[in-house]
């Protein structure tokens, strides 16, 4: 078990290194034509708020997903690539001080703090639209019905019945605390979707049937909740030191959380029995799924 | 010259009511599962900062193309929806405190002022990313492959070489201001970009061969500039009252225009000369390319 767990980790890191290296080469400022450019500095507030050694889990997803199922390696680690673009324009819109009003993120300063607010905003902005552009751009190797099809999943995950949605959801929260079935429906729209479609876009990339892309979708889905679960009751025991961003923060707005409504030990698990079925989702698989069902394990017992 | 002018604005209005109608059908706040939902409150902000009254012109432009190379009528006019969610999330974004800080547009309170900045900065996010949403989606009858190219080119004209990074170029430009090039370059992403992809996208939509993209692009560019030109005009002898937002306010604030640079003399004869380039360029299109010459004119001439 400890060696199996060295190999994920691994593997986690090295797909981190690759992911990250794909995005700065990217994310590049060389010019683009006479007639249009992209300004140095734009550029450098969008590789502040995307090259700052994340694990990079939503790619990893990505890539592992597609790999289960035959996917082509290149084309999962562009549309990887394009994931952690949004999900890295969301961690800089929500740090903003109309939002979150963080300084801090992985203990370094937020993008509108090492920049200002206008250039975290257009940062955000560039990084999102820029999602898009990866994936439709000729280099992402693949059919354009898959291209069309991961589009549009990505435009619903991202937007406002999906993330964008859940973030206003949590706002209204600050306000109005939400019953448990308001704290589910945020928790899988603010933090969830990314991280059904990081899921189910390996099964687009593989152009497999729909029962596997509802398969990973419902993976996706169990380990989704259980992240949310994980990052619960770690806002709740751990300290700003090991989390590098201020915590006990949520509690203290008074957003609502499962762990809040149910106490520690239920939170645990439940964590635990999502995890158990998450696992039993890629069964059918066989050993070919051992790494995402490592990623479950991994999600439910990570400490950062 | 009185008639066809007449013949011209009812057509304009008529496409605007047209495209209001569906952005405000796809924008309503109906649930789309147990599982997800739109936030009122989000969706509110979004038709605020949506359907207040514009001329649509960029839609119109879409459709006008789309018609001139017999591109089909209802995927144009979904495009243009979507291109006008993304025009729309930037006017809110450039509202915001951090960027321009205007309390008006068109009369009305800016998204920010009449919600709050935090659900200002997140409709913007929203109608951004819907707008991949609506051309992606099943409902627009085209081939994957002329998604493909409209999200493509839809991404690169709003991305960091396009609009965001026109905007980014602005804000830089207030501290320092940039020369004729800088200004040129500045103006041809920041309100350049989406109408030359607005024109470029009904040649994609009618699956046109590259010449006619090409020729349809060229267009969008002289239109463009000539769009600058007169906002630049405008913006020196207008008043509030006929903007409907803070005039005089670009030059106040020490940003260089073309106008600036060169005199208004100067200004008004550049302005005649990309008209008629611009007119020039659909002449082998005949008679039927009249609609969109019109545009040019039209473009040229208003005053608001």
């Amino acid at each position: 078990m400890t060696d199996a767990k060295t190999a994920f980790e691994i593997r986690l890191r090295q797909s981190a290194a690759e992911t990250g290296a794909l995005l700065s080469s990217l994310l590049s400022d060389t010019p683009l034509s006479d007639e249009t450019t992209r300004p140095a500095h734009l550029m450098a507030a969008m590789r502040h708020g995307s090259l700052n050694g994340g694990k990079r889990l939503r790619p990893f997803l990505v890539r592992e997903s597609a790999a289960l199922l035959g996917g082509p390696a290149d084309a999962a680690l562009r549309v990887g690539v394009a994931l952690e673009c949004l999900h890295c324009y969301s961690l800089i819109h929500d740090d903003l001080p109309a939002m979150d009003d963080d300084d801090l993120r992985r203990g370094q300063p937020t993008v509108h703090k090492a920049f200002d607010e206008a250039t975290a905003i257009l940062a955000g902005d560039s990084l999102l639209t820029y999602a898009f552009d990866i994936i439709a751009a000729p280099e992402t190797m693949l059919a354009d019905r898959l291209k069309t099809e991961l589009v549009l999943a990505l435009a619903r995950a991202a937007g406002p019945g999906g993330m964008a949605g859940g973030q206003a959801l949590d706002l209204a929260a600050e306000k109005s605390p939400p019953d448990e079935a308001g704290i589910t429906i945020l928790q899988a729209m603010k933090t969830g979707a990314l991280l059904r479609f990081a899921c189910e876009a390996g099964a687009i990339i593989a152009g497999s049937e729909p029962e596997h892309r509802e398969r990973l979708r419902l993976f996706g889905q169990k380990i989704g909740l259980a992240f949310q679960l994980a990052d619960d009751l770690l806002d709740l025991t751990s300290d700003a030191a090991t989390m590098g961003k201020a915590t006990g923060k949520d509690a203290g707005r008074g957003k609502g959380t499962l762990v809040a409504l149910h106490g520690i030990t239920w939170a645990e698990g439940r964590l635990d029995v999502l995890t158990k079925e998450a696992i039993e989702l890629l069964a059918p698989y066989g050993e070919k799924a051992s790494i995402l069902q490592e990623t479950a394990r991994f999600i439910a017992s990570r400490e950062n």
